[in-house]
This record gives C-alpha cells, structure tokens and sequence, in this order.
C-alpha cells in the first residue's frame, strides 16, 4: 500500500479515541471527558506551563508524548486510577495495543510513535515526568471545581489521592505544591 | 495575580472548546464532532502527515497552530464552511475573541499565541498552509465516510465542496490530489 494511504488508515482508526470515555468530568460538569478532549487539553497545558518544569525539556517531543499516550486504549480502554483491582502497571495489553495500532503506519513512523509512546510510560526522561506531571495535573483541577469529582464519587481518601497523584512534583515542583493546597482545600469541602 | 494562577484559569477557560460543535460527524458516525476533538485530530494529522508538505515547514509551529486555532470559536462560534450568509474573512469578532481569551495570559504568551492564531489565519506561510491544509482536508475525509456527510446534508455541489477544499494543494499537492478523487467517488454514489 502506498504511504500515504497506510497514514490515512491510521488517522481514520485514531477516530475511535473520540468514543473512550475517562472517568473524571469536564471543569463544574457532568459531562465525562473522552480521550481526544483529554489528549488535546494535556497538549494545550503542556505548551502553556512549561516554564514551570524542573528541567529543560523539549516541548516538541512532550507534545508528541501527550497527543499519542492514550492511544493504547482503543483496544485496551481506559483504566482508572483508583481502581485497586487493576495493575496499572502491567503494560502487556497496553504494549500489543501501541504495536497493532502504531504499526498500522509506515515502519518508520511506528517505530516512532511506539519509542516514544514507551519513553512516556517508562517516565524516566525530563519530558516523560514533564508529560506525566500534565496527565496528572489535569484531573486534580477537574475534580476540585467539580467538588471533589471522582475522589468524593468513587470514596477516594485524601491520602491515596496525594498518593497518586505526588508524581506531579517529578515534573514541577510549583505545579505539585499548587496540587497539594488545591486537593487539601478540596477535601476540607468534601 | 501570580503567573501559574492566570495560566490556570486560561486552562479552564478553554475547557469550553468540548462544547462547540461543528457541522461534520465523526467518521461512519452520527456524533458531531468538537472543536477540541477537531484539534486533537488535527495535530495528530500533521505529525502523521507532514512529509507531503510542499515544502520544509516547522512542525512544532503547525502543532501550535492547529491545536489553538479554534479557540476564538469560544466566543464567536464554529462557522461552517458552506454557510453562505456568514462572511469567513471578516475576522473582527474573532480577534477580539482573540485578545479576550489569550489576553488571559502572561503578556509575552499572550502575544505568542494570537501571534500564531494570526499567522495561522492568513495563511501565507507554508506552516499556516500546511496547518490550513490538515484543517481542510479531516472533513474531507469524514465526509466521505459519511457517504457524503454535510455536502449531502445541505445540498452542496460538488463545485462548490472543491472551491471550498481546494486551499488542501497550497499545504499539500499529494494530498490534494488524494482529496480530489476521493471527492469526486463520493458524488458519484451520493
């Protein structure tokens, strides 16, 4: 098949993010957020608070990262965070997913995009923490305007939260301490 | 006000792009699409894409461009592209949604971001063409998927749908070209 039909193949099939509905809601909503929107909130957040990363990093490749990290779960949908029944980090399903989707594109490109999808899941790298620090940044903020969100819905206490969520301070150490106030006012509301 | 806080509050502000809703449908679907999935896709397209530019362009610029072109559309809605009582390049209401929504911003953003909008607006520059071209040329596709899609729906000829798409060839002769087929096939069946 020529390239550039094998792209389009695969720009037709990354419509289905579109239907993958995440747990948490849309800012003072009761809308659940789909992975695109989320995809492309995370991109915009990156692009706007990337001063406040530790380190120099390089705001392309954590575009990439943030664009393609949910890509996965159109076959192996998505997980919740606070859902204990789940190992969060068994990446097998979510590995075969990255290389039958990635690998619908011309071989150079997929080797691309799974190289990077792993460098994110990996979260070593300056922008992995940077691009991970956005994937968990987002939700905090959704949940306080959403008075509590899915930590009161689904009877998270504040203590796992913090938990789950400390990883921001990897990214930005401002961002986290913002984290920490939001969620500690959060919860003397809840 | 500290500068996290207002970038912050811009995040929340541009939540509000998952609720404008454009004419076009998902592919193979009946769900419109918004703005934010738009622009998700749209990103997605020019990394994917990008060796069929004309010319050598700057990816990351294109990124920025497509992920914050819509966003004026907060304040002055999603215009559709067939809609012939609307003047598309009277952008007046639009940079003044422009100046409200990044003007929510540190100045020196600020200015970035409506500097790439406008940039993005004109079209000279084979970043904007090439951004132009991906915004262009994703209806096109969902159309066709949708055995017509919104040229059926409002009875639009095919004149008037290559008129209207033919901007793709200034971003992307290869593309066009594709487009151009796929147009003509789909009329065939419609």
């Amino acid at each position: 098949m020529n390239t550039l039909l094998q792209q389009i193949q695969f720009i037709k099939e990354i419509d289905k993010l579109k239907y993958i509905q995440r747990k948490t809601k849309l800012f003072n909503s009761d809308k659940h957020e789909n992975d695109a929107e989320h995809s492309w909130h995370l991109a915009m957040m990156a692009l706007i608070l990337v001063e406040h990363s530790n380190e120099e990093i390089n705001l392309f490749k954590v575009l990439k990262m943030v664009l393609i990290h949910d890509i996965v779960e159109i076959d192996s949908g998505d997980i919740f965070i606070f859902d204990t029944t789940k190992n969060h980090n068994n990446t097998e399903e979510e590995l075969k997913a990255a290389k039958r989707i990635f690998g619908m594109l011309p071989e150079i490109q997929a080797k691309e995009f799974i190289d990077i999808w792993l460098e994110f899941e990996r979260g070593e790298t300056n922008e992995a923490k940077f691009a991970k620090a956005m994937d968990r940044f987002e939700p905090i903020l959704q949940n306080v305007s959403n008075k509590g969100g899915t930590w009161k819905e689904y009877n998270v206490a504040k203590e796992k939260v913090i938990e789950k969520t400390k990883p921001v301070i990897l990214g930005s150490k401002a961002i986290w301490d913002y984290s920490l106030e939001e969620i500690e006012m959060s919860f003397e509301k809840i």
